[in-house]
């Protein structure tokens, strides 16, 4: 069976983030000053074959672990859907 | 009132993502063959402080087409969640 997993990298919280400062100054700088605390990471969809939501599961977090996410630097969440 | 947007920025499903491709490569180097169809854009969080959710979704909106998506390559949507 396919699934879609749509898979968020984020930097960890207790670091800075450096990109994401840029964009909230530059946001400032447009005329959007009630944002604040931007963050930016990456979102990775992909679709897998398994044969149930939990190899499904596994193999999503197998991938972030092994590639998609540093762990010194980036938290990782995603989420599954069938089809 | 605060509210956070979760935003995604994917290149749009007509264009090549070299990215994405050189992921899935990687994905199947590594073993997991079972995974195709990788696409890679960007996740943003941001708080927005704003009198509505309408407000707010008005900011955020203005703040993708003005900064964080470029039209000509990128399809954007987002969440809003209060607090």
């Amino acid at each position: 069976m396919k699934y879609t997993a749509h898979i968020n990298v984020m930097p960890l919280k207790e670091l800075l983030d450096p990109q994401g400062k840029a964009v909230s100054n530059s946001l400032h700088n447009l005329g959007l000053g009630q944002v604040q605390d931007v963050r930016v990471g990456k979102h990775i969809s992909l679709q897998i074959e398994a044969g149930s939501e939990e190899e499904a599961r596994q193999l999503t977090q197998d991938a972030c672990k092994k590639l998609l996410a540093n762990p010194v630097m980036e938290a990782f969440d995603f989420t599954l859907v069938a089809g």
